[in-house]
């Protein structure tokens, strides 16, 4: 029941996948390979019927210190454009396979949460932090934008478009109590591996069939107009509508029980 | 100065129509005929000039629990997908009519405002809670996605991406006290009846005409690049500014008096 | 190093203009002429080397009072439909110049900061305010609707859409305090001057190049689709990786010292 990618960590049970990077002390850096294996592994998610939900945590007391200074900011700075750009896609497509994975991703963060770290915990679906965490997109300190794998357009709709900047601009660190009053963070926990999986367990036996449609709307709809959202979400909840979960929860309500999904 | 509406109850004076659903043993369920009606009643508001605000209240002590799981969750589970989209249209089409009745809609919520209920109160433009009101987004809860009603195009707007999202995924409810921090609510009141009024009062005897533009382009200017935001609103205000309303404001300013604004 | 606008008063130095209004006795109107002379310094920003921050500050201890009621609204109340609109089109511009100036721009905001006043501190990229700050957004209380410069737009982004509303139907202010609490505000300050040219001075000795294409970036990508914003940040942050202070920030991290940035 567990898949054994080569450049992170990865266990599954219950339908859960739980991913940890595995450089701890370095405090987890992204590398060339982790970015691609990780893409590969979120672009499978959607044909995987195994897996409901995914966590991913911190190891060794860091989520991840992002692009590692050795392995890819010193070759970078000495590759032309037609390289530089299918890195950039690279890392852009990490992004687009976790949006469009189908599966609700909750990032536990705890410590260092920097760079492209910081954009993994963002592109997440829901965030709990330890008293620790520190998340710092910190693009403008290492001489780049701070638009890097679509934090100018997520991170001001999680924590709105004045704070958002703040943080672009001066490339400082977000606190965990900042991060929880503004939105990033949906909880503060003292037992993060727990808390990540005990909704990663709540989502896992909810009508995943129903959970992978939110999710795809919730992406979906971004740039719709109202009108336009109205309908998609007319369509797409009459495909649910239709589905066996809706049903099954009917009859468990009219005889009082609780209901027990089957994803279909 | 009463219209009588069949399923819900609507009382109206100075230029405020009060609106609460009827069932209050049943913590006031949406059926089919109320769902029709209310999108009716809405979908005529833009061509009456009789009514500047709107407030729906709760009754004996709730707001709305949803669509009927008798009237509507049964039926639904033995429908084909063309009435299931036709259902999933016409509460749609409730939310449209909301959005697009060019009055401001001010909701009042007690107690359960739960599924169909929550949005109602979601696609009001302000919002005051009393201590007791519990809003659930519970959609997943009966096996259903949490795209119902435009949720996960508006929730994100109004409370941020990531609170929504554990909104719908969790199917839990959100607290007064979360609802106001996180500015789902506008307002925490201990008179909700009066405080509602009060606000709408202030709201109808304002430029109505000129409410009715910013409700519109609130609506109209949602996926607009900000080019054609600025664009858009620079014809809106220039049409506000032949409006007599704009006339009377500059004549009393120069008077020295409050002005007294009559909605043209 | 000091530039002479008639209207304003605009001092520079270390890569940063200082501008204030200058009617302190009456709160610091915005007049015809001030408008037009802001949008054109704003306009022409892009092709300066010389400021690479700009600060707005409060003069006597207000930010400003908006479109003067001598100078702008006894007139507006008379024109005709082409030259109103040529007005709210150049007042528009002048928020476009902002947002398209390619340099951070910082509101310092003390006292009073109406009408065109809380336009231009919402239009800024960062806000730090005294706690004696008052923002409204009063359009409505001047009989005209709160679709001005881009506010149903740019607000809701700020403080989300139903703390947007309220302020624009009620035409209330907003305290420092709220303003902090909402994220219009980024920070409370009790030296108001020293705090924005501290983060200015940050600023423009970052990487100027890449903070212009972060500002251009999150104006950009406001209404593009998910896809679209990644792919577009793949393109913009390899640009930004070509650049020397890329470079230059790799060189000083493997030399163990501070990067010095030269904005190319």
């Amino acid at each position: 029941m567990t898949s054994a990618p080569q450049h992170f960590l990865c266990e599954q049970a219950d339908g859960i996948a739980r991913l940890r990077l595995n450089r701890p002390d370095r405090k987890n850096p992204l590398t060339f390979d982790s970015y691609a294996e990780l893409r590969d592994w979120f672009r499978d998610l959607p044909y995987r019927d195994d897996v409901h939900a995914v966590v991913i945590l911190p190891n060794g007391g860091n989520f991840s210190s992002g692009g590692d200074v050795h392995d890819i900011i010193g070759p970078l700075t000495r590759m032309g454009m037609k390289d530089l750009l299918a890195f950039t896609r690279m890392t852009g497509d990490l992004v687009k396979a976790m949006l469009g994975c189908q599966k609700p991703i909750i990032a536990g963060v705890d410590g260092v949460c920097a760079g492209a770290g910081a954009i993994m915990a963002m592109a997440s679906d829901l965030r709990i932090c330890t008293p620790a965490a520190k998340v710092a997109f910190l693009f403008n300190r290492v001489g780049l934008a701070g638009c890097d794998m679509g934090a100018c357009a997520i991170l001001p709709r999680l924590i709105g478009q004045g704070r958002a900047a703040e943080l672009l601009y001066l490339g400082r660190s977000m606190s965990a109590e900042e991060g929880l009053n503004w939105g990033f963070f949906n909880k503060l926990s003292v037992d993060l591996d727990a808390d990540c999986l005990d909704w990663a367990a709540r989502i896992a036996s909810g009508p995943t069939f129903a959970n992978a449609m939110t999710k795809t709307m919730l992406a979906q709809e971004w740039s719709m107009s109202l009108e336009q959202a109205i309908e998609a979400e007319a369509q797409a909840q009459a495909i649910c509508m239709q589905g066996n979960d809706f049903a099954r929860a009917y009859e468990a309500f009219a005889a009082k029980r609780k209901p027990v999904f089957e994803g279909d």
